[in-house]
């Protein structure tokens, strides 16, 4: 363990020079959903090939058919050692509406509260910069200490998971022998709580969907047309109020097959978490769990899927008012999927759910924002014991596995594609803002993340030494 | 009738100059509605004045709360003439979606279609300002070739009526005396047909309303807490779908109190138009009646009140997906109102229908946009029969009298502050898309306007005389 505690002290040394670095990164506005920001997207994944070039990984730029992934190579403890992939990715949401932010969201700056806790403030700091860059750190601690590192690495990073990632399953197809390891390491998700670190073993599948409605072949005089013309807005709004029902639950046709009640393991390691419905909701502002009725909100959020509206838009919409009636509405739409629901399927329910209700001069076009099963990772490997007994190590509760309500498709494509498993393990927090203004990650997860890193690199190292 | 044959003669001969002074007026973008333009309100107003001083006009700007007004006068044939007040606006509709227009809304410009009839594009080429200035014009020949007019003349100009005129009351309140006349003559509305001039005797009213729901304080995360956190765009889509029934009846409770059906006599003047509700509907794109089932086109757009929804915003609406819960959504709704439907009650019944369909931790806030009753004008005042004798001499075929869809707050408040009729004359048609991209306004309506106005301005003086 000489070289590990080295290699943690090397960590502790270099803290401020490695939030400099994370600043750096996060001043890139790499925002891949909006194409103004293309050139934005390259620079960032240059800057890392950059980063990653100089600790000693033979790094490259690769081009996809959207921004570039990012993929690097370090040999580490030579062919016999565990190959192990880590993914994040250097892209980051939008950031509207700008006027809640409290600082520029690419001006990242250190914030002390009165006890003198610090965060990093900025869009993407938390998600995934910051997570991502606490692997890197701690790969080249471990190389600046060791020379080389426990095992083989491969990283690899897109610039496409927030807005649906269109270009990585051709990418990964075409880069298999290269992307293929023993087991990958995923970097983009929480701890359970400031003290306790989790590993996700359950992850929710993801629909995107986008409905558009038009109705009239241009936008109408409410005075001259109200009361005989089609209303876009009425008609969307009228389809997406049917999708719930009273009780919560989502009325397409079919939607439940493939959902199944808890098992009952799974349902006691949950009770045993320390877990407040109220603290949870409460640190947003709200009191009552809103969605399936007689459900946990542990259930709610991990083990239950959903149909939710992430936008709509139809009308006038500026100040003041205009009384138009709109030649058009739309909304976008996504669907969380768990157990064996299947996305084609809930994608092809929703649309004909929408045709089926659309009355005379009502016309529709669907726009498809990508789609994954929910994934379920086994709770027993042997990697996944060395990682919690790494992480229980660093900090200070015990490692907790946990579900997930959000999607990271990657994981299910790299078991179908690429025949591996995956350690989920991140640093973030629940109040971290990610997707929303003042984003923020949390000094003490940059630090300990870079330490519970080079911990699980060390352990998984050690397995087949 | 001399002196109106030269009056006729002489707009003839000076249709260019007016319509190089009507593109003048036009390329000044008074949008009302946003605050960025309230410096080319004014300007608009200033340009008014300008040329109502330069014809003989004793002619301001007159401050207000909000946009200022235009007020002028002209003494005519003297104190026992009759004295007509003009009301027009000079404030125009935003532009949006700009990317439809053909030509730039401000830029105006005569088009020729092949059959040699001619139109003038550009944002307020109909509404309002291509159909004022038909009345400046006439005074202005009137003047030119007689020394005066036939009428005491006032004219009033707002530059609010595209956003609810928040200063209108206070100011008439405050002008009474200066702003009273005998009837007031308004110009904002449509011919029947391309051959028909029209007089409308009733104008639905207006409630707008802006809904803004506001769940968690910050937007969230879909997966960290989709299935659990409310959905503000679920609670207004479901609320708003609620406002109409399957027969299209609008189901706030009280909102038909006060509502009749047509009396004998107007439903068979109206029977009596040469109306085809497909080409109606048709010239917009649509097939079929959407409203309130068992209803004439015509009834559904003059008779019956309605709701509308004419805007909707909420969560992620860029391009690409944000897989986000909205910590609001908001709505602009319209009703318009017909008969002794009461603007404060139906105001107050929507709110209340809000307040009580919402869920727990979302709260609401309303933001009023405006409220007028119903107009209803008597058939047979001798003004009116006036002005039908001479619209008919005019055009190709007689004057109708016609029901409005649309709502003309001011009508009702001449009628209750300044105890005067109006008569609603205007040379718009229903493909003018008049708060729509190309809005346009038909040559022949600019110049036979005109002439209109020359000779109802003779018949009302001779009614007197």
């Amino acid at each position: 363990m000489a070289d590990l505690d080295s290699v943690l002290g090397c960590l502790d040394l270099n803290l401020d020079r490695s939030v400099e670095r994370l600043k750096d990164l996060l001043r890139i506005p790499s925002i891949s959903t909006d194409p103004a920001y293309a050139a934005e997207c390259r620079r960032c994944a240059e800057w890392l090939k950059e980063d990653l070039a100089a600790i000693g990984f033979s790094a490259r730029v690769a081009e996809s058919a959207g921004h570039p992934m990012v993929v690097a190579h370090h040999g580490g403890a030579g062919e016999n050692a565990p190959h192990v992939l880590f993914y994040g990715h250097y892209d980051v949401q939008p950031v509207d509406p700008l006027e809640l932010w409290e600082t520029a969201p690419f001006e990242p700056q250190i914030a002390t509260r009165p006890d003198g806790t610090r965060r990093i403030l900025g869009r993407g700091s938390a998600d995934d910069k910051g997570q991502l860059m606490t692997f890197v750190e701690a790969c080249r601690a471990y190389i600046a200490e060791t020379g080389s590192l426990p095992c083989r690495v491969t990283i690899f990073l897109e610039g496409e998971e927030e807005s649906g990632s269109p270009s990585l399953l051709p990418f990964m197809d075409a880069h298999k022998d290269e992307l293929s390891a023993d087991i990958a390491l995923v970097c983009d998700t929480n701890m359970w709580d400031a003290e306790t670190p989790a590993i996700a073993t359950s992850l929710r599948g993801l629909v995107g969907e986008e409905v558009v409605i038009r109705c009239a072949d241009k936008d109408l005089h409410s005075g001259y047309f109200g009361g005989a013309a089609a209303n876009p807005i009425h008609i969307l709004a009228a389809i997406l109020a049917g999708l719930h029902d009273a009780d919560g639950r989502v009325t397409l046709p079919g939607f439940y097959d493939g959902v199944e009640e808890l098992p009952d393991e799974v349902r006691a390691i949950w009770k045993g978490l320390d877990f407040s419905e109220a603290e949870f909701l409460g640190q947003v502002g709200l009191a009552a769990p809103a969605g399936e009725k007689g459900r946990s909100v542990l259930e709610q959020t991990w083990s239950r899927p959903t149909a939710e509206v992430n936008g709509i838009q139809g009308g006038y919409t500026g100040k003041g008012f205009k009384t138009v009636i709109a030649a058009e509405a739309s909304a976008k739409v996504s669907f969380r999927l768990v157990g064996r629901q299947d996305p084609a399927k809930i994608r092809a329910a929703f649309r004909r759910f929408v045709t089926e209700r659309l009355p005379a001069d009502a016309r529709v076009e669907f726009h498809e924002h990508g789609g994954s099963p929910s994934i379920e990772l086994p709770f027993e490997s042997p990697e996944l014991q060395a990682a919690r007994a790494a992480l229980s190590a660093e900090w200070p509760k015990p490692a907790v596995m946990i579900g997930m309500g959000g999607s990271i498709p990657v994981v299910g494509e790299f078991q179908r594609r690429l025949g591996m498993g995956s350690l989920l393990i991140g640093f973030g927090l629940g109040d971290d803002r990610i997707h929303s203004p003042n984003e923020k990650y949390e000094m003490t997860s940059f630090a300990k993340g870079q330490r519970s890193w080079a911990r699980v690199l060390e352990a998984l190292g050690r397995q087949r030494a």
